[in-house]
């Protein structure tokens, strides 16, 4: 079969049939920024859109060296164990600074990538966050037209990328390595505002008494937080992802976190709110790659941005420069 | 003096004049979000930045209770003793879980309010970090022709504050108070990436032996990072804003890097990417604007909105609804 020719409702009949050849094909489509692909892929997101599946999507964040790669690993295996399909996703925009990937080469997940019933998915990179939001949260409807029943999706707490994941997930995971105490004072408090749970890993051989004290600590701070608007406060469990200990217990922990939300009608109401900000997100989005795009701010963008890095005018009069120039055209 | 009739050239010759009651009324229109203010702004910006003037631009960042209201207060007063004048701005994009004001109610620098060579601004609200940025940005550059040499940005550590402060100033201070040890556990990496110095604050009384380990702590940790760009490795230095120790050391830092940044020509090439960053984010911000301002938006975006939440509709179809409105219009 060549890929490269199929129509798009070929495409959509693949994503539906599990195809994971056009599945892929599908989303690079959705992360491409080429014009003519933009048009093929919201062809293909408004035909995934439409078939409506039940999913749990779950937010996995933590800081390099916390284990979330084997954490994923193992989770991803379990949760195919028990006869559903996964996913998993990353959220990684490119640093700022450094230009480059955070996470690095994606050769783990070893035993995931062999597993029939999962699918890993590098992340898509991007200059701004924005975009990569927008793609990710593309992909995840085309995986879940494609019949994956729990999406995982992974974050480095760089930035505001965990903020985006948790608005895109119905279940966040905070996961932390054991520290030498004072755990608290190493995260951010707007993570522990967001977690759903937090799992404490490694929790093997010699780290299994500091986990046990990490998980007696967390679970006294955040006692001094006050529930969330669902009315509950995040669990603290340990793991250890190769011994395979814990593992159980987080993936019952969410399917009753879900069912509980379900129940009360939480579930939706967070859907629909993250629908909301899609909306408003894809828009701006749009807009901006539209301006971008537009032939009048690629003549004159590029002198523009000389003429102000060279002193010979200011960002402001070359911004209203612009702006004149796209009016008028 | 009826400052609601004046001309705009009017309002730029009081700026000129160091008029303080003028200065204040053309932040204000360019905080101002209402469309015929915008072009008063532009006007105003327009004359402002023709007026070249020298200064230097500096950051401070620090958690709550890090001491920055009290330090700012006894720094401010110090620059003035200079011979200098100075200006106080604060970044502080609304929290968005809160809805509320970070840094709460100014009645802060009782001292420095009544400084006749100190203006206090207090933050520009907004919604977006953006709509912040693009305000402050354009107050500094209306400060500066006003005549004050030195303009102070503080900001809090939520979010990306940090880096929109960072990208908008030639130095950039990070106040800590001396903890328990463990001193850089609770700050986020690209803080001190960011940071030309680190101060630690409140070092009196009990404090001193505290703030003088914290200081050995950070500046061996220091050593662990690579040199930036311009070659240079933040300081740490220790102060007591209330015994007035250690306020002077870090001018005489400040003042003596520019010099040197100055003489590498990295400070001008600083200010210039920073322009550069300026132009794209000022088009942006426009962009947006003018699609929230525009009636098709108006007269749409809202049922649209009640569609997605009710969940009659997807955001993704419901975005392309109203960008081909737009176009069409």
């Amino acid at each position: 079969m060549n890929l490269a020719n199929l129509t798009t409702s070929e495409i959509l009949e693949g994503i539906y049939a599990n195809n994971v050849a056009i599945v892929s094909k599908a989303i690079t489509i959705v992360e491409s920024t080429k014009p003519q692909h933009r048009l093929i892929a919201n062809a293909i997101i408004s035909g995934c859109i439409s078939k409506k599946q039940d999913s749990i999507r779950i937010g996995i964040t933590g800081v390099p060296g916390a284990g979330k790669s084997t954490f994923i690993e193992q989770f991803g295996g379990l949760i195919t164990s028990t006869g559903k399909k996964v996913a998993v996703l990353t959220i990684d925009p490119s640093s700022r600074r450094t230009k480059g990937s955070i996470l690095g080469d994606k050769t783990r997940m070893q035993e995931l990538v062999k597993n029939p019933n999962a699918y890993i998915r590098p992340s898509a990179s991007g200059s701004s966050l924005g975009g990569v939001t927008r793609k990710t949260r593309e992909s995840i409807v085309i995986l879940e037209a494609a019949g994956y029943d729990c999406i995982l999706i992974e974050t480095i707490g760089v930035g505001q990328s965990e903020t985006a994941v948790h608005d895109m997930v119905d279940f966040f995971l905070l996961l932390k390595i054991a520290g030498a105490g004072d755990e608290l004072q190493g995260i951010k408090r707007g993570i522990i505002e967001m977690a759903d749970a937090i799992v404490i890993t490694k929790a093997d051989g010699d780290n299994i008494q500091r986990a046990k004290l990490a998980k007696m600590e967390f679970t006294r701070a955040l006692h001094m937080f006050p529930p969330k608007e669902n009315g509950r406060s995040p669990e603290v469990l340990t793991c250890s992802a190769i011994e395979l200990k814990g593992l159980h217990e987080i993936w019952e922990l969410i399917v009753t976190y879900c069912n509980t939300m379900k129940a009360s009608g939480h579930f939706l109401n967070n859907r629909r709110r993250q629908n909301e900000n899609w909306l408003i997100q894809y828009l701006e989005q749009e807009l901006l790659s539209e301006f971008y795009r537009h032939p009048k701010t690629m003549e004159l963008l590029p002198q523009l941005k000389n003429e102000v890095i060279n002193g010979n005018s200011s960002p402001f009069l070359a911004a209203e420069k612009l702006l004149k120039a796209l009016k008028s055209h």
